[in-house]
């Protein structure tokens, strides 16, 4: 098990630093906006959590690459310390990237030495599982930090070259159907999962139908073309106030909202910025980087409404596979998708002691749960019962639609 | 029927003048914050509410007092057209009180004429009994927008005298366990209720124990005391920025959140603002003007949770008559109890077609629920299912805390 | 002396109380905007100078009309003690008004007292004339906060009737040349001034020209029609800054400014807010309620610039009665004159020891000095010496344009 | 004369080059807040003015770099066209600084070439001139700006090791006293100067004294130790609302200000931070990093003031060889010095025609002069007639105090 453990180890750290592979020192560097933060920081405060949390526990004797880390790339950890505001990420042009990588490699060394060692420790296994998937959270974040540090750029530069493009078909779309009931939702079994999706417990649900798929660019400018922006009716109030305040100056922008993030009304039409670039919007491609308030918007506009997570979780644990039996098309790695619950905690969720306990539960409060996942996600961190969640205002990460209806009423 | 609801009407109405009677023009004009009305505002727009939504429709025919206020005492319905901006209710000076108080009674003598007629009309008797619900809402905000008004004063001016006050001593404390199970929630019956207390369904819901009664200033105290308003961990995240950055500009100071929003530590001891001016804390009566950070962060700290509005619903179900056998006190007429429950639809909402329909469905988004009721709160004006709902941050309605428990992991 | 003195006290007293006879309790109380105070608070604030600075000082025994009003009604002088927050000043719905002018009667009659036994007093005659020159300060203040308080109302109410108007021609318009050389600046005489009258000192002036009137409406209204509002190239950098953002959200509105304070666009053509309500723009009337951005702009585009305070003040010395027969019209009593004169001490200028001297050296900051006096401002509060001074931004007050020209270099 | 240029050129080019040698990539790259830019801006928006101004207009055929560097480095020109939003200018991470260096080395070859055709082109060597002084302003700001970025670093790393430090002596401290009277104010003679230098023209200047040095460390530190910053009467209201609301968020923080801008105070004393690190403060050093508040402040408590520019001038000009044969010190080469003038046009001034006459004279508002120059401003940069200019509430510069007196009234 130590020398299987360490093997994901090494390959999830690998990955980390592929992902940052084709970037310059200066794309590393800079945060475009506070919820988002630079490359760097993601690269040094992966580091930190397992020096943190594993090597200042099981290190003998503990040694600190750097002392001064230990608050400069803490998070939000209050139980560890102090910490650097999180607006000012960016100011950190020292270290520079080289060394952080040196940082890096001084952790890997060492948290190899004590996996190795580690076989009887208790609860080292269970930390170190912990680690790699708070690194695989932070693989996503990098790509969407840096997607929207590049739409900062009027050059619109691509981070990547655009392999082979086959046209997309959007599935067909249909209404699938669920009897509801008393449903057990929360994970099972004995894998990992984040003190969030637990305990497992039961919920009652309705009887509801969910979109075999997700909703397309094609639909969602019809939205548009039909004044989905300028009608009111069709938002919540705070998500109205966010339309006419332009995403209260998200992008420095003063105008109101119009489009999703990243689509720009060209003359030639509808183009979106891309990790490839400015690209002509696809209308079959599923819309995405839209904020909680458009998507329920969308929703209403179309005469249907967001899942519940419970419906969500439900229909996605009756699918064998993950890979739609059951006629549910992009349940995974397409776009996360907004439910209508807010987040809070299972009932019985207890968080664990310590500095460890501030992972999730804090954060139950004004923001809105996620299911799936993106095309962002790294391979292997998706679970039917992991809850993602943002803002409802958040619109830089990869999120979109998947509709849901009431079937009891009928 | 006609009789008895122009009865109902013309009592529920002359109530609202019973509030505002102790008050001077200048104490009903003026504006305190945004979240807030000036009382002259609260008299005007519950007469625009009759007029715009019931003498529209049904007087024949229709006389408006004065076209102007359509749109000068419309509070939200987009439906309904243009809108003074919330922020600048405080600038009208002219309609002054005396004018707008002979629009009250020109509305009253135009409901009158049609509540007398409309025996047979379609769906008169629902609107009236909505526009005094509606009414009787505001008769709440009038004493909290007030109360909070005359706090903005260094002078701290007593809206009403106080008559002989009995010592309060604070109901035993116990934990009421409830087996909980598939139960039903929403409003049932015939009686009227708002369209978010609809549908009744089914919710599943864990063993769980409520507190026999709400939380004290002496409890309160304990926990500022021992030092809650300066201790991350009990906080949420965003409660804990609320508390850092003084409640985000709360009354123009900029320190540290220390107290509930009305309590000031003097020499002598801790007092607390009142409608009847400053008074010494009393420690056996409920907290109150607490923020949903505020409720989290003390049932955290005192080891238990806030319900969610299910339990407390069941709970309250299961006491008859709403007066304790089942041994629960305080569920109504002392202060609105923070729920951990987001506001959200409940499965099979929808909201009723036109402006109306703007009631309460565009609002379920980053507030959260209330359960019971206050001691502002209109007589008959109370019900089980009854859902009331704000900002997190907000703290000038009478809000406090009861405390819950999950059973079942024990 | 000391009957003239009282018999002048009295009727400066008198003339604030006209200035607000028109008005009901609920147009004295309300705040505007920050920039703006109640009427009420003016004639708190005018009667608590002569409390403070002179009765404080002269009454025997001194008996405080309310302690309280000490800390409410101070305005800026940290030397006092305490003051209640500007921004705040709207909240004080108690004293209401009645309370307001029963202080009012009850100073005037302690005043009349010390007035009476004060001939042999040292400095009274000095104080008394500083507080009767202070509360005709507040009278055109009175007007100006007035006017934009109803300019919020969207019924846009009428201060007073408008009596019989006489068609106004605008006066022809020179250029006036003045030699300049080695000028005297600054109070002469022994008559009242401001200290930042003083002292009286030389400045060298170069040969210059000044407009022979004010800027008209219709000259103005040319400038927007030519686009001057959308032209950066005629704007100080700030100037345009501030047209962008819409004045900073003055009004609370978000869009660009377009046009004076006032004006609106109507479709019968541009209309004005006065303070005989709504009227239609009068093309030969001076342009008023300007910010010294749009004076500097309207110079430029005009190819001319604003005058310096030393060439306004050595022009006005020059015309002897003040009434025109150098040919310079419109010095006075029509509308304060932007200068390009920063506010700033004169050399050698000293304040006076005490509270007393923060009357005006603290100000003396990023404001500008405005000239002559206007249509708001009391008879005989007028003086070739006098500095106005607001900030840039400033634009509700009576303030219009005066041209000026270099001649030296021609 | 072309080649005398062109190896000015050459040396002033080189010298920006060797400011940026020591900082990596990311130092260039990153923006610590708005009044600021990155190094890798000013690098190539100092080639953008050769390229824009020069090279638009002399190259023949124009061959731009690369045509989207004419907005993305457009500080401020409208003239030119869209410019990239200043408190963006961070978000470049591409061009990266390799790029930016190929752009300058284009630049420097297209200028060589211009330069060697162009003795007889008209204006040619006046443009080169322009920009080259333009490039030494830039040089200063490189410095200022960078130290601000390491600043916000709470590793609080160098920019450069410190060489053998001799300990500095404070000059001795004497007011030298001037008659004044009609004085010459502006640049004179035929060597460059900037457009808000001219015309050469008359002031009367009253009989004054200018202390013999800077205020130093000590002396500063003697303001701070008697209160200060806790007094208001020292302090212009503009001020002291600036040391309340802590510098209106400066560097993120709330509290008050306290210090000059990079005071620290450690348990071990006052420390200053320095483009070498952390130092121990040291007492003779003429104190810097001050606002025009600060400066006005002291200057009161010290029962002195800030002179006039016309003062300052006056007393420059009265200094052969600007080394203090008259009896002033530290006048040029250690710290700008805060005048009480507000930056405005002399008379007379008139600002070129175009785009290029966008470089001085929009920004005469709401700023205040200041005199001499400071340790980082360029060999050569250096004029008695040299107009700084910043807003009251700048200290990132190297920003002093000189004090002055009023000799006249004695």
């Amino acid at each position: 098990m130590t020398a299987a453990l360490y093997d994901r180890f090494r390959r999830v750290r690998a990955e980390t630093l592929a992902l940052a592979a084709p970037l310059s020192e200066e794309d590393c560097c800079v945060q475009s906006m506070t919820d988002a933060s630079p490359v760097k920081w993601h690269l040094a405060h992966t580091s930190w959590f397992f020096e943190t949390f594993i090597l200042e526990r099981f290190e003998r004797p503990f040694h600190a690459f750097q002392p001064a880390f230990r608050m400069l790339f803490n998070s939000y950890y209050n139980g560890v310390g102090d910490k650097h505001p999180r607006p000012q990420r960016g100011m950190i042009t020292r270290p520079g990237l080289a060394e952080v990588l040196a940082y890096r490699r001084n952790v890997d060394e060492r948290m190899a030495m004590v996996i190795g060692e580690g076989a009887a420790s208790s609860g080292l296994g269970e930390l170190v599982e912990l680690g790699l998937q708070h690194e695989q959270q932070h693989q996503e974040l990098v790509l969407t930090d840096l997607k929207h540090l590049l739409s900062m750029n009027p050059l619109k530069p691509a981070y990547a070259q655009r392999g082979a493009v086959h046209a997309t078909l959007a599935p067909e779309h249909r209404w699938i159907g669920f009897d509801g009931g008393v449903v057990h939702i929360g994970h099972a079994g004995d894998g990992f999962c984040f003190d969030n999706e637990l305990p497992r417990h039961r919920q009652f649900v309705e009887p509801y139908a969910l979109s075999s798929r997700l909703v397309t660019n094609a639909e969602y400018l019809a939205f548009i073309e039909d004044g989905g922006y300028r009608n009111p009716a069709v938002w919540l109030a705070e998500g109205w106030d966010w339309v006419r305040n332009g995403g209260n100056g998200e992008s420095g922008g003063s105008g109101a909202i119009e489009a999703p993030l990243y689509w720009h009304r060209a003359e030639s039409g509808w183009q979106e910025f891309t990790l490839h670039g400015m690209q002509a919007l696809e209308p079959d491609r599923p819309a995405t980087h839209l904020s909680f308030y458009e998507a329920d918007a969308f929703a209403r506009w179309a005469g249907a409404r967001l899942p519940t997570e419970a419906e969500w979780e439900h229909a996605a644990a009756s699918c064998p596979g993950d890979i739609d039996p059951c006629g549910i098309a992009q349940l995974f790695g397409v776009s996360w998708q907004w439910t209508s619950s807010s987040y809070s905690p299972y009932p019985g969720f207890t968080a664990p002691r310590g500095a460890i306990g501030e992972y999730n539960g804090k954060f139950m409060c004004n923001q809105y749960v996620l299911r799936g996942s993106s095309i962002a996600t790294p391979a292997g961190h998706t679970r039917i019962s992991y809850r993602n969640f943002f803002p409802a205002y958040a619109r830089w990460q990869f999120s979109g639609i998947r509709l849901a209806r009431s079937a009891w009423k009928a």
